[in-house]
């Protein structure tokens, strides 16, 4: 029994030497493997892609030039647009070219950690060393890129990325840039408004008034695709909309709030011209539905909140925002010597009502003189930009 | 017994009536008295008076030419610089003219009846007919002057008077408008300032543009005394800040929010360029400590509001309005050709934050090549202007 005993001990001590032995061993060799992979690639096609990492979101082109350059990654992105559930590829915004084929991939830079190890696990590195980045990002997940899979961020001015994206698609994409055009917008609704493909000749583009709208707004004068300079900015931007609609609202994201504001009703929320004289004031050509203060009503009623919901609050920040930035647009563009004023960043994302205000907006405040254009592939400039930093070629076509 | 009871309800029934009987004739003594006052009235000394009556304040004007005009009207006014808890004689406004004395006096718009009830009662408006008055006010209490003192208040234009008020005292008062120099505004406090005299020539003083913030904020271009054009404006004006306020935090009147407003840390809600960029944005010349985003921390944060006190709230409100209604006027002057911007209007009132606010503003988007300027006489134009209509004398001065 003893006897017994002890040769099972043993047999399982050696078992469990065996198994992790095992283990070390394929871990030693997936190390080796992992460093030949990273130490000894052959070739680096990293300047294949572009990246673009932002606060919320990462956008990734990628330049198809050979299907076989990069075999079972190529034949990975194609196989589907959607790659789990936090990225997917906008296979409509593909762009042919006559030496390539740009795709056009977004994915949550929340998920980003996860990216990085699924690209690892299935050795997707192993042709590329240094990868052009631009966006926080860049800084931010270097490191990660660095340990995981050997990959070396190269960083790239996120302006001039996104200034030589944007002239690179807009000489190259015919129908890239819409407007609106007979914009009416209301106090509730989305207002109607007609979309239109606005073409402007490659050597008419410059220079033009670019509004870029992230947390907070930069108005840049473009003279070319590699001049620009900083005309102005406003610290009411998507991060104040964000802020605020946080704090005097349920709603807690940009998404949802910028859906609701499609159903609110500003003027419970609003002063108007005729809140103040009881009608048109005249003298000066304001209508009496024109605003007069935004956020006017909230100051004369002791319960400020009574009678107002949610949708209305979301859509009066939409205005408020939407309409300053308007202005401050259209006083710089005076300045700048262009009527064309160019939207874009993160606060046009989700649906097009934030767009169809600063329409609106251009069009109240320039007396219908000046026009406020938008992108299709508004959000991957940047990334483009990056892309294009190893790829000088295609900016000769 | 029954006799004695008979003969008390008799002498109680007479003296009942008696009694009855003389307040009747009484009141219609006084009512005949009224109606000789208002309708056999042998001067009218209206025209020594320019009122205007705003949503919250009144002001009143008053010209003494002779002291004896107004008898024991002017004697009361005289006695004391405060009547009550709500009305005030600015002492210190009063202004020496070589054909008399303008005194300015103040009182709450909610106690309009009361005044007027007193009025009746002392029969203060023996020798008065028709005043001149301005604002909102002209309209609301026309029937309540009519009916109960019979005195017509003579409608006049708000902002005519208010540039026809503002340009008489630029003229005769050479130390009415001030500056702040070397204004270094921060985060908290009251900052860093030297209050300035200026004073600009007659010859010299138009054009320049007038910036008068309400609820909403007017832009005028003003190019002589009977001369303006409304060249912009926005609605993000005193109404907003209120609004908010009332929406944000504990604060229920304009003067708690101004006053919490100087204890309060901005940094706590607003997003710097610092808070993006970890430091200077050296390219475009931006310090770390350059708002970029107003309200901007509210929206990165899963509980915006904790960590955050009301006035804190009411610090970053007051900076978001102050330096947007300081671009939006910095952009104006540069299409109006002048340097010279003026800010006036309820919003400068309770503390000189929101005027010092302005002032910053103003140096920081011109680079200093502009000047804020403000008025001690503030909130006294419009019905310095209601006064003058009918002392066109005072200004051949």
């Amino acid at each position: 029994m003893q006897r017994k005993k002890a040769s099972m001990l043993a047999r399982f001590a050696l078992a469990t030497v065996v198994v992790v032995g095992l283990v070390v061993l394929r871990k030693r060799k997936l190390k080796r493997l992992q460093a030949r992979i990273i130490y000894h690639r052959d070739k680096d096609l990293g300047r294949l892609f572009g990246m673009d990492v932002g606060g919320t979101l990462g956008k990734l082109v990628y330049l198809e030039r050979d299907a076989a350059d990069l075999g079972d990654v190529h034949a990975y992105m194609m196989a589907s647009t959607t790659y789990g559930k936090s990225a997917n590829r906008e296979d409509g915004m593909a762009l042919q070219l006559s030496t390539g084929r740009i795709h056009f991939l977004r994915f949550e830079t929340s998920k980003l950690e996860k990216v990085v190890e699924f690209v690892r696990h299935r050795c997707f590195h192993r042709h590329i060393r240094t990868m052009p980045c631009t966006g926080g990002g860049a800084f931010k997940f270097s490191k990660l890129f660095e340990d995981n899979v050997g990959i070396t961020l190269e960083k790239c001015d996120e302006l001039a990325c996104l200034i030589q994206g944007l002239g690179f698609v807009m000489r190259h994409v015919l129908d890239e840039c819409y407007t609106f055009k007979n914009v009416a917008m209301n106090h509730q609704g989305m207002g109607q408004a007609t979309k239109t493909i606005v073409h402007t000749p490659a050597s008419e583009l410059y220079p033009f008034l670019l509004v870029n709208i992230g947390s907070g707004v930069s108005i840049l004068k473009v003279t070319s695709e590699t001049e620009y300079t900083r005309v102005s900015g406003t610290s009411l931007g998507g991060g104040t909309y964000l802020g605020l609609c946080k704090l005097l609202s349920k709603y807690k994201s940009f998404d949802e709030a910028m859906d609701a504001s499609i159903v609110g009703d500003s003027n419970t929320v609003d002063m108007t011209v005729g809140d103040i004289y009881g009608g048109n004031y005249t003298q000066f050509n304001l209508s009496a539905d024109t605003l007069a203060s935004s956020f006017g009503k909230m100051g004369t009623k002791y319960e400020p909140k009574s009678g107002v919901r949610d949708e209305d609050v979301a859509r009066s920040l939409l205005i408020m925002i939407t309409t300053n930035i308007g202005q401050v647009a259209y006083l710089s563009a005076q300045r700048s010597d262009t009527q064309r004023i160019y939207f874009c960043g993160n606060f046009l994302r989700q649906n097009e009502i934030a767009s169809r205000q600063l329409a609106y907006a251009i069009d109240y405040w320039s007396k219908s003189q000046m026009q406020a254009q938008f992108f299709h592939h508004e959000g991957f400039f940047g990334a483009l930009g990056a892309l294009l930093k190893h790829n000088q070629d295609l900016l000769a076509l």
